[in-house]
């Protein structure tokens, strides 16, 4: 019908947005919806490239194995919803051990149901929690939540690193562990995961370990890497970033809701493990310690014969994070 | 009231997220705000730093004087009127001339007005323009529209760059130039306006040349540099980028609506000069060639006595996007 059928100027763009950033929204999103080649769901049939043009990261995706892809360990993952729609959230557990367990123990524990999105500013975050924590109304936390350790950062031994050539401005060194976006000072011997739009990170106070994992933001604009090593990270936004990043922004300072009507009610948060299999979603990221995974970063790098007439040549950790798609 | 008083987690993340990332649209907002001692509006008194902290980037703003600020001209800068608010763009006439006056030219004929946001994608870009283009229901444009050429990138020579030390992933040097946000490429002498969060293009088919400003997007998530010569990018959106970010995102492949109701309206797009000069918006960008900008920028990469227990020292282009305000 006329309304779905782009202008061959807007398409053109979206082609190119397409191949230039392949959101994990955006890859499920696809999924269901009519779309040009260049973004066929990676469950699509192998499709080669036309003549002269390089493989499209859909090509690549499309082309992959079942062992390319890493699903999501159900004890380790959320799904919150809003009204507007289900956010899915997995946990860092390699980077923020403590604070992941907190995390599935306060979700076990109902803590979230019934809170609700406090701020939304633009160009930076979303952060939802208790917003009377420190009243005398403040919500009751489980006795067993665990005081939880600063965990900005973690051992870069046992860290199997699929390492970026380009440089980074931030960092040393960076690249991807299982998927997850990672900066790395080898002279340290740390490393730590990154503030990428999507990261999810667990709010502190002016203490470095006042986090505990029951107040959280999401990254919705511009990686703000300035945030790194100074507060804990603690997940990935796999899907649904969308129902985080369209929320009106708070209008009082700094993007929080100066009325509570303002605020978005957390219907109720559930680990993945604890919704019924039938309904229970699984996801599956793409791995980063594979041969297409690096076909998929040159699809990224190199995309001359299309749209494009400027080949990039480069590509950028929070501009890269791995595909994620519904298990076939 | 209780609900305008953020929780001391919050607030502490809100602190470090205000000295963070001060966005145009967050800079005014707060200027109207209660905001804490580290967000006060540029307006402010000046007020120096608390013993023993570093001045804040707000500090910095405080104590600028008049002339560190570059006033946008009212012809080369647009209010785009959407039922949620209004966005103001200025033109990068130095970077996109042709395409600047195109734009100018189509708003005076009220071209965009009655057209439509027809696209969102997540963490990309949300467009707006004529859906029906490519139809006999195209919206005519102006007889005296120019033939827009290329304009991916200009001559060096002639811009007076204010370049950042810290290294960028895509360009070989990068820095701003008056208040822009530019790459350079020294060898071959050519420089270009970056996809940066809030910056606006012109949309363009498969034809590098098929661009001429009655089309356009504004960048809403992490920057795509991949795009950086491969369009035409002709201005910044310097408030409401919020009424842009906040849309929900399209369900169609791509960000497109699928529906035309799903669209949102353009009400109206003028010029700021032909606005009567009662209500018209006088904004003002840090000027990049002075010593407040530099101060500005080392308050970002030195945090230290406050929030931060890590010295970020780096920013980065697309992070480091000039201040914007109201005229005092």
């Amino acid at each position: 019908m006329q309304e779905r059928r782009p202008s061959h100027r807007t398409l053109a763009l979206a082609l190119c947005a397409c191949a230039g950033l392949l959101t994990p929204t955006l890859a499920l999103a696809q999924a269901a919806a009519p779309a040009p080649a260049a973004s066929q769901p990676a469950s699509a049939k192998p499709a080669g490239p036309a003549p002269g043009k390089k493989p499209s990261s859909a090509d690549i995706l499309a082309a992959s194995k079942p062992t390319d892809w890493r699903t999501v360990d159900p004890e380790l993952a959320l799904q919150m919803e809003l009204p507007a729609g289900k956010v899915i959230i997995e946990l860092a557990s390699a980077f923020a051990p403590v604070h992941a367990a907190n995390i599935v123990k306060l979700t076990r524990a109902g803590y979230f149901d019934g809170l609700a999105v406090i701020r939304s500013q633009e160009n930076y975050v979303t952060q939802w929690g208790d917003a009377e924590e420190d009243d005398a109304k403040a919500r009751r936390k489980p006795d067993t939540l665990a005081k939880a350790p600063v965990e900005f950062s973690r051992p870069l031994k046992g860290l199997k690193l699929s390492a970026l050539p380009e440089r980074d401005t931030w960092a040393a060194k960076v690249g991807f562990v299982d998927g997850w976006p990672v900066a790395v000072d080898p002279k340290k011997g740390r490393a730590w995961l990154t503030h990428c739009n999507s990261i999810v990170g667990a709010a502190r106070g002016n203490e470095p370990d006042s986090s505990d994992g029951s107040g959280l933001y999401a990254i919705i604009g511009h990686a703000p890497r300035a945030l790194d090593l100074n507060i804990t990270t603690v997940g990935r936004v796999l899907q649904g970033m969308d129902k985080l990043s369209s929320l009106p922004r708070g209008t009082g300072a700094l993007g929080f809701y100066e009325k509570a009507e303002e605020r978005t009610p957390i219907t109720r948060v559930r680990v993945l493990a604890d919704i019924p299999e039938a309904e229970r979603p699984r996801l599956q990221v793409l791995r980063t310690d594979t041969a297409t995974w690096q076909a998929w970063l040159n699809s990224r790098r190199f995309r001359g014969g299309g749209w494009f007439v400027h080949e990039p040549s480069k590509v950028e950790l929070c501009g890269a994070l791995p595909p994620v798609r519904s298990a076939p």
